[in-house]
C-alpha cells in the first residue's frame, strides 16, 4: 500500500493518530521537503516517531518517483508532506502514478494553511482564490496574481497569500556544469511580499491607475502569519507599508490581504492582532 | 485553559496526537454536535478517547457558552469540533469571549472539508468563493449562491457547496410551546442539492436568461463527495442531471461544480471518478 500522509503544520504532534500507526508499521517512509517545511524540522519528526525517515527533495520527488513507488504493492510504503497532502500538483500526480502501476493507496488528510489561515479570524467562506507570490529576480517580476487580488477584492473577498519557498535550487552558474550546486534555501516572509506588493502599486499608478481602482494601497489593512499550528505562531495586522518594517521571525509566512469591509465578528477578531 | 480541538473529518483515529494527550488530560471535554458530525459517531469517539464526552448542541453551544467556559481559567476544558476549529463562525465566537473573560485558549487545527476536497483531483488553489447551499421549504426559496457560482465559473474557478445540516431544529408548531419539539436531523444529500440547483435553472431561464449565460446547465460536470477521509468515502463524477439520481449513501455529502475548463492533471484525476 502506499500511503500519502499529511503532517499539518506545527510540530511532530501535529500527525493524526491514523497517521501514526501508518508511519510507524511502514517499511519506507520518505519526508517531502520542498514544497513545504514543519517549524520542527527532521530529527524531531523522527525522534517522535522512532524511525528514521528518508528525505524526498526536489529531485527525487519529480523524476524518481518510480523508485518511490518501487514495492508499494507488495510493501508498505508513505510518503509523508506538511499540511494536507492535496496541497501541492506533485502529490496529486502521485495518486495517479500509482494508479497506473495498479499500487493501492491511501491518503490521511490534515490540516493546512489554507484552512489553518482562519486562526485570524477571518471566515473561511469569504476567501477567494488562493494566490502565490514568487520571489522576484533582476528580470523577471511576474504580478499578476495582482489581478486576482482585485478581483477578490472587487467582490469583497478575502486572499490569501501563499509566499515562494526555495529549497534546493540550483545556481545559475552550475547548470551548464557537471556538478550541481545550489543555493542556500528561501522562504518569503510577509515583509518581502509586502515589499513586492507595494513595487506593484507603482506600476499600476505608472500605468495611470487611479488610486480608487487599485486593488489595494499602503493603507490597505493586511495580516501577516508565520508559524500557523506551531506554539511560536505570531500574527500580525497593520497597513501594508508597515507590513514592510514587520519581522514576523522564523519561515513559513504567509500573508492575507483581506476584503474592504469586513463582519463584525472578523473586525473584532482581527483587533486583537493590531499593536 | 480553553482547547478548541478539531477532530478532522473521518473517524475517532483523525484527531491528532496532540488533540488527543489534552482530550485524555481535560477535567470536561464538549463535542459540538451541530454545525457538522463525524461518519463514526459519539459512542465510537469515547471509546477511543477512554472517556466520556459531553454532547454541545445548538442551544448549549449558542446560549450555553458561559457554562461550556465555565472554570477554564483553573481547569482544562476542551470543545471538540469536527473538520477545523475555525471553519464556522460559532467557534470564532468562542475564542472571543474566552479572550475577554481572561480565560488562556489553545487551537488544535485538523483537515477540514475545505482542504479535504482536494481529493476528487481539483487543485485548491483553483477554488473560489465557498457557498453553502440550504434546504428550501415551500414559502424560503433563497438563491443568492447562485451568483457566486456564476461568479467563480466566469473566472474559471471551481466552487465548493457546503451542504445544509438540521439538527435539533424545533418544529414550527412546537414554537408556541412550552415544551420544544424537535425535528428529526436532516443532512443534505448530492442529489437533493443539484435538484435545487436544477430549479434555479428553470427560474433563471424563465427570467429570459440564455443558457449560454447561465452559470451552469443540466450538462454542466459536477462532482459529488460522500463521508471525505473515511474508509467509505465515495466521490461521483457525472453531469448535474446524472447527480440528480445518484445516491452517495450516509452523510455528510458535498457537492462541486468545477471550473469550465480543467488543467490536464485535474481532468485525469477527476476522469477516474466518472462512471
Amino acid at each position: 500500500m502506499f500511503y500519502l500522509i499529511g503532517l499539518g503544520l506545527g510540530d511532530p504532534k501535529d500527525v493524526t493518530v491514523k497517521g501514526l500507526e501508518i508511519i510507524k508499521k511502514c517499511d519506507r517512509v520518505y519526508l517531502e521537503s520542498y514544497t513545504s517545511i514543519l517549524t520542527c524540522g527532521q530529527t524531531a519528526l523522527e525522534e517522535f516517531y522512532g524511525r528514521s525517515l528518508i528525505l524526498a527533495d526536489r529531485e527525487l520527488v519529480e523524476q524518481g518517483a518510480d523508485d518511490i513507488l518501487a514495492g508499494a504493492n507488495t510493501h508498505d510504503v508513505a510518503l509523508l508532506v506538511v499540511g494536507d497532502p492535496f496541497g501541492a500538483t506533485t502529490h496529486t500526480d502521485f495518486i495517479l502514478r500509482a494508479k497506473e502501476k495498479g499500487i493501492p493507496f491511501q491518503v490521511v488528510h490534515n490540516a493546512s494553511i489554507l484552512n489553518a489561515a482562519g486562526c485570524c479570524g477571518l471566515q473561511l467562506y469569504s476567501f477567494g482564490e488562493t494566490i502565490s507570490i514568487p520571489y522576484w529576480d533582476d528580470t523577471w517580476k511576474p504580478d499578476s496574481f495582482y489581478d486576482k487580488i482585485k478581483m477578490n477584492r472587487d467582490n469583497n473577498l478575502h486572499t490569501l497569500c501563499l509566499l515562494d519557498i526555495k529549497v534546493k535550487e540550483p545556481t545559475l552558474e552550475s547548470l551548464t556544469k557537471k556538478k550541481r550546486e545550489y543555493m542556500p534555501p528561501r522562504f518569503m516572509s510577509v515583509n518581502e511580499a509586502a515589499v513586492q506588493l507595494l513595487e506593484i502599486l507603482k506600476k499600476k499608478r505608472s500605468e495611470g491607475i487611479a488610486d480608487e481602482d487599485l486593488a489595494y494601497t499602503e493603507k490597505s489593512l493586511c495580516i501577516g502569519l508565520s508559524r500557523v499550528g506551531h506554539e511560536s505562531q505570531q500574527i500580525v495586522a497593520c497597513s501594508m507599508l508597515e507590513m514592510v518594517q514587520s519581522d514576523l521571525g522564523a519561515p513559513l509566512h504567509s500573508l492575507i490581504i483581506p476584503a474592504e469591509k469586513l463582519h463584525p465578528l472578523e473586525e473584532e477578531y482581527v483587533a486583537l492582532f493590531k499593536k
